[in-house]
């Protein structure tokens, strides 16, 4: 799309002439941004780890949080067809097929179905994606806009949220099986396999964003893709603490699981 | 953006060989899906117009609103920049013309800002858009998206939300007018203006679809559009509850109003 360039992040006149942070520094201001805004933070994901989400509305988490779950590859496979470098391509394919696996299904879409079937959804309807909010439609293709209509280096440093990522999933995991009954090791195979594959990607692509981002303007264009993603992550749990925790309005035509008490839905 | 077939409207299997609706059928159609999920069923116009909302909260809601009138134009544009008929470009460019006015600032945004200005808003920062919640963006840049990637005749549909539209801003009117103090012919000016605007762009757009969506196929891609349209409004609405009404977690780094009783805030 045509990307107004005062609403996106981009090289900014205030930063023109700044000098550069260092290392250290600019790791601090990744950091910082992450303890300020990253999703671990919100309110549903407290729920959720604390065993407060009753069994639907863990349903309703899983549901909408497939239809991310599967777009990360169409993500990555959009940031590598812009890649001109052979061997940067090569290095992010691995994502790739993390998240695919191979033609038997092996990879973390095919790990994350588990945890749905563990819920009991019908996954050609998780699969469909018909009863997403469509809040977490808009928020997860703005992650794939994004990488398709900005800089490679702001493409590349989107993805840094994962430098965060191992901390919520190991919370994730503990919290998931002290407090839920179906949480064995089947359903949270994704996560499980998951901290490790983060730690890797993390290692290259925040040293490739470094080494990159030469100038004070290169940085504070990394610091806002990655403050852009967060407000990706954010949007999709702020639709479901909406839809199904407080009031608990259901937009039209979205999954209502069984038994659900309604509120302003039409049926 | 690239998009996959299954998640967006388009020709569907299932209608390949149905007979197409008749004239009344159609418009029967597009009625009822107004009923079922116009955004002035929403809980939180409901509140507004009928003056449960109080200043800060008709802030947020005027603040972030902005981004959609501001971006009618640009959706306008990106779809006439697909039109090849000269006939139709130079029709819809009437359009552009309501909303921007000439270089005098004439427009329908201006007077959008009007009521921006009575709201006490600082007028630069609404502009700045910095402010705004990440799903307010998230939910219009999908419109904007829309008409850019969809086919032509998807991309006209999705503006016949406008079809509903006069009734909500007639209601808002009166109700605005009713309860809040500061509602006056200055503040209001743009709605008032938009009811005809948007009664002479509704019996253009319906009669251009209906002479257009020729197969049950396209009549289909066509309900699907403006149910796509419709979700982008209620997505907003849905942000804006959740921020400021109930449970009232502003997401880090969105517009808080002077004297806003924080929760989920970091300063």
């Amino acid at each position: 799309m045509i990307m107004p360039a005062p609403f996106y992040p981009g090289p900014s006149k205030e930063y023109e002439n700044g000098k550069p942070m260092d290392r250290q520094e600019f790791i601090d201001a990744l950091v910082e941004l992450g303890n300020q805004r990253y999703h671990s933070l919100h309110p549903f994901h407290k729920l959720l780890h604390n065993g407060k989400l009753s069994f639907p509305q863990v349903q309703a988490w899983a549901l909408n949080r497939f239809y991310y779950q599967w777009s990360i590859p169409r993500k990555d496979l959009t940031l590598m067809a812009r890649i001109n470098d052979v061997k940067l391509r090569l290095e992010w394919r691995s994502r790739v097929i993390d998240h695919e696996g191979d033609i038997d299904g092996s990879g973390g879409i095919a790990r994350y179905l588990q945890l749905c079937e563990k819920l009991n959804l019908d996954l050609e309807y998780v699969k469909s994606c018909k009863g997403l909010l469509p809040a977490t439609r808009f928020a997860v293709d703005a992650y794939v806009n994004f990488v398709e209509n900005k800089s490679l280096l702001e493409g590349i440093a989107s993805s840094l949220t994962e430098i965060y990522a191992p901390a919520i999933h190991q919370e994730r995991i503990a919290g998931l099986s002290k407090h839920y009954e179906w949480a064995d090791d089947y359903a949270l195979a994704y996560f499980k396999k998951r901290i490790n594959q983060a730690r890797k990607d993390v290692d290259f692509g925040r040293e490739w964003v470094i080494n990159n981002a030469k100038t004070r303007s290169d940085q504070e264009a990394v610091l806002n893709a990655v403050k852009f993603k967060t407000e990706v992550l954010w949007a999709q749990l702020d639709a479901l603490y909406h839809s199904y925790v407080e009031p608990g309005n259901i937009p039209p035509g979205c999954f209502i699981p069984t038994d659900y008490k309604l509120k302003n839905v039409k049926k």
